[in-house]
């Protein structure tokens, strides 16, 4: 690992809020609370810094410019002499809190946080940091904070063994693996630490460990792994996060020596009994198990003639004595599929899986979704498997390392991509959103929430590129609260990251808040997805994909291009939507212009609601996309002496190569439009 | 390795007309002569299989039915006692003989072989093996072989580690090395034994030992891997194949220590003289270093401004004091070229470099030149570089391993691409052929030969197809005497593997005559090429190197396909063959078919000479080409019982993945064309 490391947005300047006064902690009845100990590290090491006072005890002759404090310890100050008036404010007002939640109040100059729990008073402070010091001890909050998704879960797919492939972390861009090195748990935690402490710092409470592609080594950390799982779990267990680990649905099998993984087989239920018993004797506080399973090569149920309620509820029975979850993965589809055969459509394939089986999941069981039907493209539609299961514990997956999306060689903020899936009305406007489903909000609805694959890894910056920190912290932050806005989230990250230079804080937005926009603009148009270089998914092949059997196709042709997946001539995959949805996407005339080639096979001449042509929006599209990407390197020049040295470098020379990159995907992208079409473009721009 | 090995062409049974009967080795001055041990064990062997007898002195009571002997042995028995009259037919015609000729004098039941070396009785050994006993007693032969070709060379492209990405043997279809095993030589070299014997059957006297892509860990056997090849050239030295390393140009950065490989520079010739000077030491016979040079990320003397003349002499002057040989390839190119360059023509790229040069090679310097252009497709024209350089020793690069040509899964019998290529008359009908400037025939002209890239390994059949041997057997066969017609060669090995059994041999002759036309015909079209999958070079992916660096371009849109290489409108590569070819190549008119699209961008109805259009060609071959790859599985149940039974069920199941394959190519190709052609099959077959 590098010696330097980035503090991302908890640069020691960002804990001026908390450090500059005097800051009390009453918290009575939470001396075990594992979680305190993390507020104490974090007010000491904010008073070391910036000269404020750390106080136990109430001291009417020391006034605390923050209290943190819960109720009981808020009772005990209200009656105290000298209790400051916010003191009194959050007394009187003591609403109703949730384990995570907290009551932030800020009047005459003091600001008081009151939590039930280590966490929300944890989650309490970190609110303080970003809303800042009370300018000249003024301006009031009273705010209760309750998060919206009580499932807020990182994924690493981390592998204990570099695959030969995959390297040591599955789709990951920032080095090596923060946990595994060379088959085993790293000696030195400290990373791990402080990655534990920027995730807390934004909400996220649980995380797994290792791929969900489990191979022979990581099949074994549920037996042989136990000590190296304690031993991470300790550390995020102070910052409020529960562990998970991957598991293999073979691993009966494969680590237990018996002849079947069959789910009703009653060896193989005690053998998972057995397994997670010894787990939670180890770590009683552990969050369970995550399975891919009969997908992309996983071992799983359908081997069995079981279905997937069978094979998740199997796993669901072993861990719910001890309170655990199961996170059971919805990516399954075919992935040997015949390119010749059109009426197959691999984004029906989820949606055809676990629909039926809606009701059948044990409580145990979150049935984890990604957001769209295909693979974390920069543009798919909202998938239709989150509208049906209402019986069913759902988590939506959402993926923070930019496999599709520019692999953190690319500025890619992905807040307003989330932001989007979470508010999407999936019963149409007015009506529950993706983000209430799966918080379980709602007559009958049971709670889940959010999963994501997380982006960062053992390099200096976490994330690769610097400014894929973003999406680590806009991650917990819209799953914590997605009613926000992801540009606001974006501006809390800049301003906690790179302090008050307004200037440079401007130039940040402008090279980052369209970004996501830009990337769609010079990369596959129009929703159609999936035209990159099949392996590594990086940089423009518009055939890569097209005869293979992964079943992602666009069906271009001299004459036109998309996927029809309408019920009246194409899949039918319209149809897996509830009104309005599935007559919105059926029609060509209502349609969505960003999702028209997923839907529709439309010639190059369709015309779209701007009056553009598809393939003149290409053309235009690709053109604007990579200036906008050249761009960046000039305006990135105004943050020369601005941002840290070795971080500005950094990112300069990743912006050289988006732009080089974004260049390669308008050119190829063109050509093969021009090729096909024979349409030249309406500018005389130059096409090769 | 596997405990059972194929014999290959050198099954017991194929031993008869030497083990049957009395044979008489008579080889006076030969005592030294390392091969002769390996006659000796070929004929006691021979004997031991078919109840003959072995005697190395003339025994007037035991008359032989097979004298190998010398020229001063020959005199000897011409002059004895019941000398048969073979011998005396043989002493009385006594033509010159080269180091490796022999002469076979067959007559009234006895079979002569004359050879000056131990190298010479061998092959004189083999050509009896293949001409068979003689049909009771009978049948005259009188016939002097000499080798066309002075150097009959194979290259392996092994590494000593399994590299990351190319294995341990790279573009190796057969299992791992023969010789590397885990970065070290293998300490069991039977297999290089029975390889060795294998090869010097063939005529083969030179192999290299390693990739011409050369790691940390083979740059090194320069080194400290002398003991090694001290070790295999002694294997290889008693079949008369001399041993080979291909060698970094970095070597004395890399290896030695300086600060450049610069060749101009002192301390540089000096350091490759020292090198050379301790591998002759050790192995006074060894043969010289392959050498692969500014190409594909290998270093070079371009990094110095130097010329590869400057390169190669470099090498040549430290070898030739030992009688060594610097075999250089002319595989030079710009890989990172750019797409959008219409004007840049890799097929130009060996010519423009190297032509210039002619005249400046020391004369232990063999220029090694591919046999295409380009790279070994399954169609290319034959290299102008062969035509450019009268004043240089050429050898032609063949490549016997399948990496373009169906990686030893499809049944591919590549001696008529072989063939048609040393028989190519560079300069028009009538003159002088490929075969004829390597083997340095004509006034001035230098001998070179035929180098080939291996296609073995520790795969028990040797080469993974079983019927891949014949490539191998061939290779050997045509350097020797490239006049032979290739599908004698093939009934040769078929006869010599196969045995007696004369409707197996018919089976096989139909599975392999046409193979290479088969491949052709589902694959790449009328010499367009490269329409493989990236990387790994199996199975379609028509666009899959269209927008890539490196070179292979085919341009197709919707209107027309291939490559305009003319001088009139394009790179002008024409221009770089001798008349008559630089105009028969030009004209549209007089361009032979199946290099059509190597030559000319066309459109889709540009009437072939058949009257078939470009694009009903392709439907129509494809068609074809599936269709024969299909019928092969069922031909073959004709070979069942008559083939050995792992035989026979490696070769059925390669053959259902040949079949499965070439409907791949078909549909990929047919598809792509109709939709970029919107031409449907005049005969309404399913394109999907």
């Amino acid at each position: 690992m590098t010696t330097h490391v980035s503090p991302a947005w908890l640069p020691d300047a960002a804990l001026a809020p908390l450090g500059a006064g005097t800051v009390l902690l009453l918290a009575p009845g939470l001396d075990d609370d594992p979680v305190l100990d993390t507020v104490v590290a974090e007010v000491e090491l904010a008073a070391s810094h910036h000269g404020g006072r750390s106080l136990r005890a109430h001291d009417p002759s020391a006034p605390a410019s923050v209290v943190l404090t819960t109720p009981a310890g808020l009772t005990d100050l209200a009656g105290a002499d000298g209790a400051p008036r916010a003191v009194r404010v959050a007394a009187e007002r003591a609403p109703e809190l949730s384990a995570e939640g907290f009551h932030l109040v800020r009047t005459a100059g003091t600001t008081v946080v009151v939590a039930r729990t280590g966490a929300g008073l944890l989650y309490g402070l970190h609110a303080l940091l970003r809303v800042g010091s009370a300018p000249s001890g003024e301006g009031t909050l009273d705010e209760v904070h309750e998060p919206v998704q009580p499932i807020r879960m990182l994924d690493h797919w981390d592998n204990l063994l570099p695959h030969p492939v995959m390297g040591q972390v599955e789709r990951g861009y920032s080095g090596g693996s923060l946990f595994w090195s060379a088959g085993r748990l790293r000696e030195d935690l400290t990373r791990v630490e402080g990655y534990a402490r920027l995730l807390a710092s934004t909400g996220i409470n649980r995380i797994a460990v290792n791929n969900v592609n489990v191979h022979e080594a990581e099949a074994r950390l549920l037996t042989d792994g136990l000590d190296d799982l304690a031993r991470l779990a300790q550390v995020f267990r102070r910052h409020a996060i529960r562990t998970h680990l991957s598991v293999s649905f073979a691993a009966p099998m494969t680590v237990g020596g018996l002849s079947t993984a069959d789910p009703l087989d009653a060896h193989v239920q005690r053998w998972w009994a057995e397994a997670a018993a010894r787990v939670w004797a180890r770590i009683p506080d552990f969050g369970g198990f995550v399975v891919k399973a009969d997908s992309e090569g996983q071992p799983g149920p359908f081997a069995y003639g079981r279905d997937h309620a069978d094979g998740a509820n199997l796993l669901a029975r072993a861990v719910a004595p001890h309170g655990g979850t199961v996170f059971w993965r919805a990516f399954v589809y075919d992935h040997r599929q015949d390119w010749r055969d059109r009426s197959t459509d691999r984004a029906r394939a989820a949606h055809d899986h676990f629909a039926p089986l809606d009701g059948r999941f044990d409580d145990a069981v979150v049935l984890q979704v990604k957001h769209g039907p295909m693979d974390f493209q920069v543009r798919e539609p909202v998938s239709p498997v989150i509208a049906a299961l209402p019986g069913t514990r759902l988590a939506v997956e959402l993926q923070v390392t930019q496999e599709y999306t520019g692999q953190q060689k690319h500025v890619c903020y992905l807040g307003p991509l989330w932001s989007q899936v979470l508010r999407f009305p999936l019963w149409g406007e007015g009506g529950a959103t993706v983000a209430d489903v799966v918080a379980g909000r709602g007559p009958g609805a049971r709670p889940g929430g959010v999963v994501a694959v997380s982006n960062a890894g053992d390099d200096e910056f976490w994330t690769g590129h610097p400014l894929a920190q973003a999406n680590l912290y806009a991650l917990g932050r819209l799953a914590w609260a997605p009613e926000l806005d992801p540009l606001a989230v974006l501006d809390e990250w800049i301003r906690l990251t790179f302090g008050p230079d307004g200037a440079l804080a401007g130039l940040l937005h402008r090279v980052m808040d369209g970004s996501w926009r830009t990337y769609e603009d010079y990369t596959a148009p129009l929703g159609v997805g999936f035209m990159v270089r099949p392996g590594h998914h990086y940089g423009p092949d518009v055939d890569g994909y097209e005869y293979t059997p992964w079943g992602t196709y666009h069906f271009a042709d001299r004459d036109g291009i998309g996927v029809d997946r309408t019920r009246a001539t194409g899949t039918g995959y319209t149809g897996q939507y509830p009104a309005p949805w599935r007559d919105v996407y059926e029609s060509l005339e209502t349609c969505p212009d960003e999702l028209l080639l997923f839907f529709h096979h439309v010639p190059y001449g369709h015309v779209l609601s701007d009056g553009t042509t598809v393939v003149q929006h290409v053309y235009d599209t690709h053109f604007r996309g990579a200036r906008a990407a050249g761009e960046l390197v000039e305006l990135w020049e105004g943050a020369r002496g601005r941002v840290e040295e070795r971080t500005w470098a950094r990112v300069r020379e990743l912006l050289e190569e988006q732009a080089r990159s974004a260049r390669e995907w308008r050119d190829q992208l063109n050509t093969y439009f021009l090729r096909h079409s024979g349409i030249p473009d309406a500018h005389g721009r130059t096409i090769f």
